[in-house]
Order: structure tokens, then sequence, then C-alpha cells
């Protein structure tokens, strides 16, 4: 049995924001978080915390930005935003950037997203390391952590939620050489257990309701002892 | 609050099986199913009680399929019922065969699976309508039913459970054109509500326990009274 449940009444997250005290303090009306938990944080909050918000009237687009801001009828300074974010842009389709962020995520925009940002000028980036934010928050909070992200897909429509940091999660289970129901050796089967834990939160909450964290419990088999590798294992 | 139960004791499905009266009687110790639980069932089961199951005894590889089959040390026999199930070949990537199938799904294999196919010498294709057979389970159960397949994802190490049937889901929330927390209008954001909660109940349960099904309670806001549009409206 799992069980997802939304932390509520979490505020505005500001910069400098003691993220891990709002969370133990959201948590604390569904009882609390056990160490078998998985708490699974949108990485808008995380990114607020962190400082990772730009302020879009202090950013002086470059000629590649307004070109392309021209071209698909788009805010320039947003574009600039995007292009400082991306390692590589992999595709430009439509207006969109998917990118490949120095994380190595492929994603559009680069992760920059200006939707929930507080604020009609600001865009919100991903962590610069959202792993290791991750960590900190296990640190604080005594259960496994998973802070993710909405990506689109290729050949599939909608958007799912994937991990863009985890620990104390496996963020993987190999099945490969072990055996199925039948006995037979199962030769390609790696589950992504993270980004599967990030899109069971995801349906526990409103996009429009502020309700940034969810609280997974029944996946003790998955949760570690350590911090284990991170999310950065489930990325190619 | 949402909840994923696994129903247990459901026996090895084969053809012409009641599988609707199979997952009706498994999920009574569970308390049964109410008109909005979303019951996730693996298609595996639903291919083998709809007889899309290949004898590869009984296969023919043609040229092709013996070519590529020895440049990659595969069964000919496989690849022939892969090439037979692709509508197109997208890309061949160290002896795997991305297809686009019939139904529009882009995927390993075109969907043909051995792993927990009942026999060393089976292969389960998908079923032949996947929505159409959510409609046939959501008639006799009386609840929102998703079928699922675990899909590869390009950019993303490991798999996660998509949904490739659906019925009285719906299977993407559009929130383009509406606001976010800020009031500001969202500009692109589709959720892939069906194939989340298929990522959902695929971690309740475990891949060689023979656990194809699993009910997920509190998903009323996504179910519809009526079939609805179907996992097909999610695949591009």
């Amino acid at each position: 049995m799992i069980e997802a449940a939304v932390l509520g009444g979490i505020p505005e997250v500001r910069p400098g924001d003691d993220l891990a005290a709002l969370l133990a303090a959201a948590a604390e009306p569904l009882g609390g978080l056990r160490p078998d938990d998985v708490l699974c944080v949108a990485h808008k909050v995380v990114s607020k915390a962190e400082g990772r918000v730009v302020d879009l009237r202090t950013v002086v687009p470059g000629d590649r930005a307004q070109a392309w801001a021209r071209e698909w009828d788009r805010d320039p300074r947003q574009i600039q935003v995007v292009l400082d974010e991306a390692a590589e842009v992999v595709r430009a389709d439509r207006g969109r950037l998917i990118c490949r962020t120095r994380h190595g995520f492929v994603c559009a925009n680069a992760g920059v997203d200006r939707s929930n940002a507080g604020g009609e000028d600001r865009a919100v980036l991903l962590p610069l390391d959202a792993d290791a934010s991750a960590r900190r928050l296990r640190a604080r909070l005594g259960c496994a952590v998973v802070i993710s992200d909405s990506f689109g897909r290729a050949w599939r429509t909608g958007q799912a939620e994937v991990a863009i940091g985890c620990a104390g999660l496996a963020p993987l289970e190999d099945w490969r050489g072990r055996s199925d129901a039948d006995g037979r050796e199962m030769s390609a089967t790696v589950i992504a257990v993270a980004d599967q834990a990030a899109a069971a939160a995801d349906l526990a909450r409103a996009k429009d309701a502020a309700q940034p964290a969810v609280r997974l419990r029944g996946l003790g088999r998955y949760v570690l002892a350590a911090d284990g590798p991170g999310a950065a294992a489930a990325s190619t």
C-alpha cells in the first residue's frame, strides 16, 4: 500500500527561507515524517529558497536571444536566461528551446519557468545541484527526499513529473539479470523509481494550489540508509 | 490523499479467461471497487486474456529478421514478431528496435515482450486496442480503468509505466490558459494524468510477484462519468 498525502499550508517561499523548517512544520498535521517516508518537493520552492530566481528586469538580452524572441514572439529576457542556463540547445521547436542543462537534464527551456514564479517579471531556475539540495533536506528532515520538475516527453502528449534530485531513495531499480515470475531472466528492465515517485506525488496536488510537497508512505523497500547516488544517475 | 493498493491472488491469466471477473474477485479483500476508483492493470494480463500471445515456435522469420538477429545476437523469431507489430521502425539502437506501433505508440520492440509471458517460447503483444479493452473492463467493473506498459524514455535512464489504454479517466489535464497561484496564465502545462496514474500504480507492485493490478483511490477529480477520450489522446 502506498499513500500520497499533500502537505498543506506552506507559505510563498522566499530566498533565504528555511525550507526544511517550513516542510517539517507542514508535515506535523499529517503526523510528521518517518525515516521510511519519501518527501517529494517541487523544485520551485527549493529554487526559491536557494535564491535561484531571476528578476527579468535586470536581464539584458543578447543578439541571439533577441532574434529568437522576435521570430517566435517571446520575451527576449527570458530567452537570454534560458541560453544562460543551457549547456547545449538540443532542438528548437516552435518557439521552445529543448536544452541540455549543465546538470545533464534535457528539457524545455533549460528548466526556466515563469509560472508560479512569485511575480510577473520573475523566472525560476533549476537548483544548481538538486541532488545536493535533496541531501541537505534529508539531513534536516530525516526522511528520503525527491526534488522534482515536470518534463515533456518525446512521443507522448503531456508533461510528467520527474526526479531532478533525490537523497535516501534508490533512483533506479535494476532487474537486469534477475528473474520474472516464470523464472525467465529479464533482459532490459530498469525501473525509474524516483521518477515514478515524483509522478505519484504530482497526482496528489493541484498545480494552482501552492502545494509543493507530498509525503509518500509505503516505499520503504526503495529507501536507503544513506544518501545514495541521487537523481543524476537517472539522467542520460 | 491518494492510496495505491495491490490486488493480490490473481492467477496466471490464459486466453479466454474472464479478466474482469478475476479482477473483481481480487478486489474483494480490499473492499471492492468504487465508481471513483482507478484500477490500473498491466497490459500483459489484458493481452493474455485476449489471446494476444504468440508461440514463437510457429513463427517463420523472414530475411530482414534473420539478418538483424544475426547482427545483434537476437532470436530471429522474436524480431519477426516485432516487425509484424510495427507500423514503422523509428530507430534501430544496439539491437533494440524502437518502433511506432499501429496504435501510434513509440516504444522498444513494438511492445513485444517475453518477460512474464507464461513460457520460454512465448511473446506477449500489446492489446489490439487497449482503449477498447479498458472500456470493456470499465463496463464490467464500474470504475475507471488504465491499461499500462513500461516504456523507456528519451534522455532518461529507466522505464516508466505509461497508459496505453484508459476509460473513465481524463488522460490529460489541460492547464493552458488557466492561471497559476500568482494569477499568471500558464502557457504550456498539460499534465499526463493517466501516465502518472500508471506510474504511481507501478510503484506499488513488484515486477516478479505477479501483481498486475493496483487500485488507486483519491483520483476522483480526474474520473469521468463516461469513457472519455482514452489514452490514444495522450500519444503523439
